[in-house]
């Protein structure tokens, strides 16, 4: 700990000036103008590991590169760490909002401001520095892939990961690319859940009828495609699709204790979002909900007109989209394939339901609470906070995660130091010097804890 | 019915030419460009009626003119008869759908095709060819008013109608501008449905929110509309709004049995709409629930995402347009505020219900089974046909028809020859000239019966 201490407090400044040259670069995956900018950001993250000693190469993908580097230590049977994270970022507009240049990074007030300043920039650039700091000592053998397509999808390095296996081979895969709730408080994100989404056309009469001459003769598809829907909830908000839960892991005790470690003050939750966080199940505390529950939600819905005034027709066809938010264990397609084996079973007589394909994007993440890796995990936080971590099953899905860790054989292992206030993907985006130093001592730490395996 | 025949058999070259010179006029009254053939067809029927020994005015609106004209009779106490008609007809487009130009009327295969031939130019030239037939004999005070806004709603004569009270007064309304089932069978309509229409919004979270991050903690503005609106209607699809049919007449025994005169084949309904007629009450039969049921209906939906792919939103809010037919007795704002206060009182906790204002157009139309000029309309068409007529209850609106029978004081009988062969507001309208001359004989039938106080 001292070591990481004196080694920060000595190259403060460089290690300042060397992670504002990395926010200069105008790496915006999702604009093909900026593909250029992209390319820069590669080769400087790969330049940058070259001179930690790694054997950096930029792999081509049919968008913007990858960068996957690697080094290994003097010590035989080391474990080898994979460090994961994404040298793109989200767009800058609506610029006129930015109180300073987005891509010339400012320091003010504790804070790094710029586009990328936590996401991902900050939280990666801050575990380059504790390979750094901890280069002789660590005991780990490292290797790093950093993409840049994780703000439009990672659809091509998840493509890419078969070819990479062995490349990618690992025992631990470290993210830091997510948040905690306080910055008094370490938080391990131990689950993610999985995604899938279809869409569903309940068609009627072959035409837009006159409400009035067919009103009371012909069943509405508008209205049944919401008496459809209303089905797929019980009254109490609990999913009634038979089968959905299929293969889901049941919760824990030690899951719902550990999850209920942190709750959202639910008027805090209504002053950002304008209501009470009073969705889902009936009964069951938000956490819970959010990241040990599955969902189904509609995210889009449309049935004839919609212009000024009325045209009373009874629609000839109502659409949905819906998505489904999986937990471990559930298999993403069949689950999802219940919910349209619902739908279809329940469509009124005479009516007909397209569906779509599902498009199952991943599965969970679930991460075990206990073993070796999340354990240094654990102790490696508490040296640096000074308190026990609180453990966050988030309700997002980051499919690429689940997927990179089966194929590197490696348990993940995901803390990150970002905070609501750091405003990701929108106009003044920064990051707490203090939490991108609490970062870095937490990886400089975390790695001697693996390279030792006992913890710090 | 003799002197009619050779009335029309002597003069039908002349009949046929004079209404193909009003088939010629372009009077298309949503299309600003064609005001002035508007206005050329009021001055063409307003010179018919006069050369037919009426007084007849040109009454003008903030849009395309009415006519207005009456004659009396030689008989003192002779009872009074108001004719309403549209000289406007629907635009022509697609055009190139059409066999013939559609202002230029031909006559082919016992059939006239033109725009308007049977909406409404035809039926209501009959009507007059009726009048000049039975001229100084039917013992009748006729009073005629021909609109030129019916195909966009009869907006300006329905604002005008207050003024034009005494100048309407009358005993009974006729009205030739509805049809029938089959060219055997003629049909009396007794019945139409009021209608209104209004909008709700339901807002839960003040901006679309991350599906993963959100979902399971806040409650689905989509889902929960379809919810709402799947309360309307019970299992048996019966309207669940408590309060709503308060005042609707109950159906009579008599109702029932004249409704079920006419069945539509549901196979033959199939072919044309592509379903079959299950929708409405379940175990009501077709025509009861189509005319003597009310309905509340969904014409449009709209919520979130819409794009290609998906977008894994929870919406921030979901909109629904929603129309009510209505039955006699039904007040159309009271029985609509019923279905807007039930959609209040079951909005779910922590989200709100905008309602737009209620527009109520009117109220139902029911026209009762005895009385003298129901009975006269029943005799002469009896006499034209050869079997007894049926009795339709139409599930459309006309609102004017109901307003201008309580402005002028008189009874309405509504009696048309149209069919479904007649394409009507489509390419290659037609009207068939046996029902023209169908239509004809009725029509001085039904002049002689009223001035006989007698049926023929």
């Amino acid at each position: 700990m001292n070591a990481l201490e004196s080694f920060f407090s000595s190259n403060k400044e460089r290690i300042f000036e060397e992670w504002k040259a990395l926010l200069r670069i105008q790496s915006i995956s999702t604009e093909p103008a900026f593909a250029n900018h992209c390319r820069e950001g590669a080769q400087w993250v790969s330049k940058h590991l070259a001179g930690l000693g790694f054997n950096s190469e930029i792999i081509e993908t049919s968008g913007h590169p990858v960068v996957f580097a690697q080094r290994r230590c003097a010590k035989a049977d080391a474990p080898t760490l994979l460090f994961y994270g994404h040298y793109d970022v989200q767009p800058v507009d609506p610029l006129d909002l930015w109180h300073t240049e987005p891509f010339s990074p400012v320091e003010k007030d504790g804070r790094m401001y710029a586009r990328g300043a936590q996401d991902n920039k900050g939280q990666l650039f801050y575990f380059l520095k504790a390979v750094e700091a901890t280069k002789d000592s660590c005991g780990v053998n490292i290797k790093v892939l950093i993409e840049g397509e994780e703000e439009i999808g990672s659809k091509r390095l998840m493509e890419l990961l078969p070819s990479l296996k062995s490349k990618l081979s690992a025992d631990v895969l470290l993210v830091c690319d997510t948040g905690t709730v306080d910055e008094k408080v370490g938080a391990i994100t131990v689950g993610l859940r999985g995604i899938g989404h279809f869409e569903v056309k309940l068609v009627g009469p072959n035409k837009d009828l006159h409400s009035g001459v067919h009103g009371g003769v012909v069943r509405n598809p508008a209205i049944e495609l919401c008496r459809l829907v209303s089905k797929l909830h019980d009254e109490n908000g609990k999913i009634a699709v038979p089968g959905y839960f299929d293969g889901a892991l049941p919760i824990t005790e030690e899951e719902r204790r550990y999850s209920g470690g942190f709750n959202f003050p639910p008027e805090l939750y209504r002053q950002k979002v304008g209501v009470l966080p009073e969705g889902g199940e009936k009964g069951v505390p938000m956490m819970e909900r959010r990241g040990l529950h599955p969902t189904i939600e509609i995210n889009g819905m449309y049935s004839g007109y919609l212009g000024e005034g009325s045209k009373t027709i009874i629609p000839s066809f109502a659409v949905c989209k819906i998505s489904c938010r999986l937990v471990a264990g559930q298999p993403a397609e069949t689950a999802i394939g219940k919910v349209v084996d619902f739908l279809r079973a329940n469509t009124p007589k005479e009516m007909k339901l397209d569906v779509s394909p599902i498009t199952a994007t991943g599965g969970a993440l679930k991460v075990p609470l206990h073993g070796r890796y999340i354990e240094a995990a654990t102790d490696s936080l508490k040296a640096v906070m000074g308190s026990d971590p609180i453990y966050l099953w988030e309700g997002a899905s980051i499919p690429l995660i689940s997927e990179l860790s089966n194929c590197s054989g490696s348990t993940p292992v995901l803390v990150g130091f970002g905070l609501e206030e750091d405003n990701i993907h929108a106009p003044n985006e920064s990051f707490s010097l203090e939490q991108f130093y609490r970062g870095f001592l937490f990886c400089g730490n975390f790695l001697s804890a693996v390279g030792n395996e006992k913890t710090v």
